[in-house]
């Protein structure tokens, strides 16, 4: 067997298909979770209860957290330039849209999927930035 | 003044830019003002309103009608061969919708938007299919 | 432990999460998957390679079979009642993606990903249509 | 005929449906004709001219473009507070966009589309920060 050089491992390690690093898979994944899970809760369970799980705010959280995490996730497929940037904004509204679920209770997979992509999404912000 | 042969007056009257026929671009438009008006609709008066603006059913409709026109519009942009198909189920949840819209009452604007872009896409899904 | 009846026992594996059914929860995974990989190979893979890859019918292929596939899942996590008749259309589109891709070669991915999902979207649409 | 104040005057003329101010109604407008634009040139006349035309910097600028924008007005349309972060990430895309439009040649209706929505969603932005 070879020796492969640790700096060779390192980046293999690091990248998978057509050359993305899995940093930005994960985010991905993260983005593609949150967007179901948020669009299934309140198009199911929020209007299945109503009350406090229809309010405009809440459920405008619900739906633009959605569409956002679909667009950021869009743009890291397609290897934007300017994924960083969106997914610095969709780390604020996952934000907002888990302390939203959290404060109404009764929403535990919202709350995890929101602030999972929010911290992902925080991460993939700042390592573009500083390239 | 030269003389324009009746045919290609016809022509260049059912054609735009692109090439792209005027009975399609008539579509496009009324795909784009029904998402339009039902997202805005949806996200303001509904939610404000709430009662049986906020039944499960009626913003299920709202909101699926709002982002099938949405893809409609985008498969006849960029010239989908299947775009017919597309508009064929487009014109039955228009229909279901502005129906919907109508037995609630107070949504005249959504009601007026469905019906016009149902009959756009009727129009489009049939003329296609005689190709 | 106690005896839990046939019919129970087939109603859970028949259920997940909100009480969808997990042949709807297995054609929302395909269609996420078949958006995922053909937008992630046709803005990467496609546009690097060039040639035969960003011929105008191939390239509109691929970017509508992942706009359909999108739309498509949406549609079952808000459970729509079109759902059924919005698969037809997907199941289409793939269907024809998967052989263009095919036919292209280097693409078994796409292909694997494409015909996944249309037999998925077929059965969905097939199963709905009965009811 | 009654005496209007002033005031009154400017706050009717400043507000339309569903009492959204005319900047936005205006920014709506401005995103849903560039991602109209872009998607229907970047999907027919960069695909059949090719060249430099399909180089995948370009088309991915055009095909991120057209999303963001349509993103962009779904956000506004459903009176989302996060709609002046997004809005500020459009106009950098839009400029980018134009820049590159400008710079490939033959592109003057994407060139303004991107201009006018960079413009007006740079306002947007502005404006929004300071609420």
């Amino acid at each position: 067997m070879t020796h492969i050089p640790q700096s060779e491992q390192s980046m293999r390690s690091e990248q998978s298909m057509h050359g993305m690093h899995h940093s930005m898979q994960s985010c991905i994944q993260a983005c593609m979770e949150c967007h179901q899970v948020c669009l299934q809760t309140v198009m199911n369970l929020c209007l299945e209860m109503g009350g406090k799980h229809v309010e405009p705010e809440h459920l405008r959280l619900m739906m633009n957290c959605a569409e956002i995490c679909q667009t950021s996730a869009n743009f890291m497929l397609s290897s934007s330039t300017f994924h960083n940037r969106l997914c610095g904004v969709c780390a604020e509204v996952c934000d907002a849209c888990g302390q939203d679920c959290k404060s109404i209770g009764d929403m535990d997979e919202c709350v995890e999927a929101c602030m999972n992509c929010a911290e992902s999404c925080r991460q993939m912000a700042g390592s573009s930035m500083q390239h």
